[in-house]
């Protein structure tokens, strides 16, 4: 069969997935679908408070038997299905098997008085990279449509045996190589807030499915962690969540006493007006609650994004395009950001050379850290950076993502706060502009401030690695500052 | 210059480093140098009691003014000389630079009334892998004879800032990747016990010189850990000594409440007979602590061992033949066995294949132990198992290395506990042996009672991923139920 029937009939089932009765009108003009779940009327008052809780209020609600995991899961795929049919962002959608599974959560906890782990009946929507038993996992590919999983992600197993009830899978795009979620399978998912944006990616379908809320953000780490997943999967570090970490940086937090370095600029691309404000936001917040914040001189990030999109091109591609070949798709444009399919493969000695250059960067890093701490006469706590050089961007202008990815080839701990919106009376056009680079002059010209009016704005709060415990709380008291809530 | 006299030179560098009062008539017959730091009356009786007293006593002594580093530092310096010149095993000799380093120590400890950290003024050797400011680093190459280090290695760095005084660098096989010790540059180093069995490898002439006493093993990985190792190194897990996991452990020793697992065999070479004996040695003694143990089937060895030769053999051997052709030496005949240079450097997404069958197999491995535990109803605390097919061997016949490489390949702790010694009228060939492949006839027809009388045998204790305070309890257990000392 031609690849694009292949796509077609996956889609389709994908619609048809949704029950007429979910179905609705789809709005021509509004650029928002924000307002969608209330207008459209799908949904009754008690499913648009559910889901409008927080995660930890519906497990704790169910668990004393306030709530059924039918009601909620009842509520949630109805708001999933509202999403999918706006912004398109799901690649697998099985109402059906949610709600079999939460009823019988449900009879388990009449007969049992008692629930089956932390998670007992919370829905929980997975990216399309996640292995479930009997489903696809189509990582945006039309070739891997048709090949049922025999087996499961350790974290589904894992999620499973907490009692969570699965319902959705979302949207990625082709291959996950990409900055905003397009694939040949159904096409683009847009941003909620503003059709008009990038969702992301490329857990761009969660992204989208979360902000809508027709998913929960559930998973606490403490809770996964505490079923040891390290005894099943390898690639685990067996490091349980460490209280007296986070228990010393929040004792640092209550008395002011944190140190935390700042950038706005890598030295390769400087982000849009929004975002330099963010930063700057997020450093006044900080200084005024009493704590310390040092300029932080971003070491050789610009090396650092050469060298991992070196690795990231390894293999010349050929993973990528061989997938594509055995379907026949085209790859979607983005990958050729990533992926340059006219760069060779490289040599099995010259990738051990380039992860030699990469050890030896991270530790230049740390060696960086070390004679900062000494200068000032501190502990770093964390880095407060740009995670892009732009607020929620315009689909197909996602060109830069040396902020994320330097921190990727360090192996760092990062975790993403949301701080404000661009706003158009003051994030102006930066007039004494001088590019640095090529891709710096690009980026810089995709900035409209009309066309980023209300674009959420975040930054992301850097640790070394392996330091969740510390760099978790002192975002959480970044969002508490801002007075937002942290999404990680 | 040709390498042969490239070679000449560092060797003759090597000899002249030892003081003309240090040197010694060579023996001519004996088989072990065992006896000679007694007998060659170079050591003082107080240097041959500090040369045979362990590192903690060593140290607490020098902290509390009870004995100099330079009279601890002379003492190890001799006992190394005489060691090189019995068995061949050092790569870098710099008693001159040791002693000034000790002097510098006790002038500190005089002024200061105390000490600069927990190793302060204890000799410590170093495989010719460490790099040393201003040393070379050759790793048994020719080529790198002549380049001088402008830089250090972490580890020496840290055990410098703890006070460590280094004094000599000790051989290693060409390349490092053969489990005997011999190189271009100064030959073979031997076993002081016999000079017609191997000292092993790649830390084969560390292992000659610390069983002599020329070198102590002293880095308890407790000190290291004390210093965060993982500031400096991106590598290093920042992982401190988890007290609470080795007090655990503990206390299911002293309750006789251990579960270990155990196997004599791997499925494709059976020991000789002096190593199943230390097996059944072990099992007996541990089972009659009161502990259980039961028999543990080896999860598809064989595979893991051909596995990890195609991960090592991935380059096709160009990163040490281009190191080679670059001097011109030829290659040890040790690293056929591991780089075969009639196969092919394999494709970049080949070795992600490998790395992908690695990890699927690490996963089936922890898969395979959940099971066990759950059929039996336990908790498995660690497995018993040899380490080599062979008692210390013969030069020239280590042939299989697989019983350390698939626990390399799981990623797994492993820490080596010494037996005891293979005995002619006890240890008698295997009239029933029947091979199971090609190698293994290999392996057990190198047996011969005679030749092997007298080596030290051993076996490891094999734990899960990073589970150190776990492993080194029960070894340290084990060896005190042997009435042995744990070597690790």
């Amino acid at each position: 069969m031609e690849w694009k029937a292949i796509a077609a009939e996956k889609k389709s089932r994908i619609d048809a997935a949704i029950p007429t009765e979910w179905r609705i009108e789809m709005p021509q003009d509004d650029v928002s679908a924000m307002a969608y779940p209330k207008e459209s009327g799908l949904l009754t008052a008690e499913e648009l408070a559910i889901t409008e809780s927080s995660a930890t209020d519906i497990v704790k609600k169910i668990a004393a038997g306030d709530l059924t995991s039918v009601a909620v899961t009842t509520a949630f795929c109805k708001r999933a299905a509202l999403a999918h049919q706006l912004v398109n962002c799901s690649l697998e959608f099985f109402p059906e098997t949610g709600l079999a599974r939460a009823k019988e959560l449900d009879e388990y906890y009449a007969q049992n008085k008692k629930t089956v782990g932390p998670l007992h009946g919370l829905p929980i929507s997975l990216k399309d990279q996640f292995r479930i038993k009997g489903l696809e996992t189509t990582m945006g590919y039309v070739d891997w449509i048709g090949k049922y999983e025999t087996d499961e992600s350790v974290l589904v197993t894992l999620l499973h045996q907490a009692g969570a009830v699965f319902y959705v899978k979302t949207s990625v795009p082709q291959s996950l190589m990409a900055c905003e979620t397009f694939n040949n399978i159904i096409g683009r998912t847009v941003n909620p807030r503003n059709k008009n944006w990038s969702c992301g990616g490329s857990s761009g379908g969660e992204g989208a499915l979360v902000s809508f809320r027709g998913g929960i953000i559930g998973v606490g780490t403490d809770i996964v962690l505490e079923q040891q997943p390290w005894l099943h999967d390898s690639k685990v570090i067996p490091m349980p969540w460490r209280q007296a970490e986070e228990d010393a940086v929040k004792s640092k937090i209550a008395s002011g006493g944190l140190t935390l370095g700042f950038y706005a600029c890598d030295g390769n691309v400087l982000p849009h007006p929004p975002i330099i404000r963010a930063v700057e936001t997020v450093v006044e917040k900080v200084r005024n609650a009493g704590h310390s914040v040092i300029a932080w001189e971003p070491y050789k990030h610009p090396h650092a994004v050469e060298l991992i999109n070196r690795i990231y091109a390894s293999d010349g591609g050929t993973d990528i395009f061989d997938t594509l070949k055995a379907s026949g798709e085209p790859a979607i444009p983005h990958i050729s950001a990533l992926i340059d399919p006219s760069m060779s493969k490289i040599d099995i000695n010259e990738v051990w050379d380039a992860q030699l250059e990469k050890w030896k960067y991270q530790c230049e890093y740390l060696a960086a850290i070390q004679a900062f701490e000494k200068k000032h006469g501190v502990e770093l706590d964390a880095i407060i950076a740009p995670i892009t050089p732009t607020a929620a961007i315009r689909h197909d202008q996602f060109k830069y993502y040396g902020y994320a990815s330097a921190v990727n080839l360090l192996d760092f701990t990062s975790v993403v706060v949301p701080v404000s919106f661009a706003d158009k009376t003051i994030d102006i056009k930066n007039a004494a502009f001088k590019p640095l680079t090529e891709i710096d002059n690009l980026v810089q010209a995709e900035y409209d401030p009309e066309a980023y009016e209300g674009a959420p704005t975040a930054v992301q709060i850097i640790g070394r690695r392996l330091t969740e415990e510390r760099v978790m709380a002192i975002a959480e008291e970044i969002g508490r500052l801002l007075e937002n809530e942290v999404a990680s």
